[in-house]
């Protein structure tokens, strides 16, 4: 038997969000690695090997997996969300390019999930139904600049906004600096969604508009959507508000 | 017993690729709406009513799911993908701002999916592991100079870009004029992925540059991903080579 490396998508966090081919490579596992708090969302099965590893290790844990299916296991590596949108998807193929060529010929399949936005979006109506960005604020892979330039150009040109990874200890400033940054291109009254662990007990979703968007609303497990100059907020009398973007755009947009 | 709307994602297209709370708002449902091709892929089920329409009939369909809620049914309205990207979330929540004082007492669930664009990522490798845009490339419900503008925006910022409906019968220009203005911003190398009704019987990826990507590769039912200047094609021997956008930027990216 060969080993193999599945990259899996745990979805937004709630079992009936994951995909059944998703669960079925997490049982099959003879080795899961990943974030200790995406691993912790697993169920545990006598005779899995568990190795947690943290944050900003993504090369070294891509490495495990690589040599852990050279070897002949069945290696599963799992990602919050998509493993595809800001996690270990890339990771593993940078490795994939830079290491030996044995890495090449690993039996490779990443199985896609439900992504942070898509959750908080269908928590709250469809704010994302119109053209949209998703943008990392994180500026520990690349420069703030490069983060201010991409948010003026989807703002300027009319997209849709989700912020992912917003802040963390070691980033706290830089959310309340790219909320200064959209309102000098946004209206004030622009739609902002706060989605926190969808689906989860731990869930918390703020809907507010861009002048009283407080940082504060985030952390590190909040994917934050800025609406466009178009997004709109339906008021249901005794239920939740729903956000939405129009499928229209008009010319000016 | 009250009615309800559940605007359900089908995800791409494979079984094993839906969410277990997606398919149990399909087998509970009483009324299942939809676009034609995306009903057939939901299994039939006895004593449940089936209403087909057309690509087009958006709010028409939304009203007839909001009516029949109020009627008391429980109403599943089916989204290739997720219902919050480019589909029928959007034209739902128009429906209940437009129309009357009753629909915004509906009880309404949007049921995400994983969306086109990540089941073709997660099949060629992590091209959208780096900021990304998701443009409807479609100008029937706004102008073909937004198109262009924020073409010219997400790929002169450096974002991987996502086409959803890049082509159709009635428009067949399109595409052909979204690759020759993405060639002015993007070096001719510049990956390109053609993906198609990926994890189904009909599947078809194409892989390629810039310079050689043809809109032919192209119909109704293919996502485009365009990488940026990053994004980068890893060759693996007697395998499927891997497209990935790496996590760092440079400066000038």
């Amino acid at each position: 038997m060969t080993g193999a490396v599945y990259i899996v998508g745990l979805g937004p966090g709630h079992p009936a969000q994951l995909t059944p081919e998703a669960a079925e490579a997490l049982a099959a596992a003879e080795v899961l690695l990943g974030y200790s708090s995406y691993l912790a969302r697993v169920p545990e099965r006598a005779g899995q090997l568990r190795e947690a590893s943290d944050n900003g290790e993504e090369l070294a844990r891509a490495a495990a997996a690589l040599e852990g299916a050279v070897a002949g296991q069945r290696v599963a590596m799992v990602s919050g969300g998509d493993p595809g949108v800001f996690a270990m998807a890339s990771a593993v193929c940078e490795a994939i390019e830079r290491g030996p060529e044995r890495w090449r010929q690993v039996d490779l399949h990443i199985l896609p999930g439900v992504t942070a936005m898509l959750a908080v979006a269908a928590r709250v109506g469809a704010p994302l139904g119109h053209d949209f960005c998703a943008i990392n604020l994180s500026d520990n892979l690349k420069p703030w600049t490069l983060v201010e330039k991409r948010l003026a150009a989807a703002a300027g040109a009319g997209f849709v906004l989700a912020l992912y990874n917003p802040v963390s200890r070691a980033r706290p400033w830089q959310l309340p600096a790219a909320l200064d940054l959209l309102r000098r291109h946004l209206p004030d009254t622009t739609p902002v969604v706060f989605g926190r662990a969808v689906g989860r007990a731990d869930e918390r979703v703020i809907i507010t508009a861009l002048d009283e968007a407080d940082a504060g609303f985030a952390d590190m497990a909040t994917c934050v959507l800025i609406g466009s100059a178009e997004t709109r907020i339906v008021k249901r009398p005794g239920r939740e508000p729903l956000v939405y973007t129009p499928r229209n755009a008009r010319p000016s947009a």
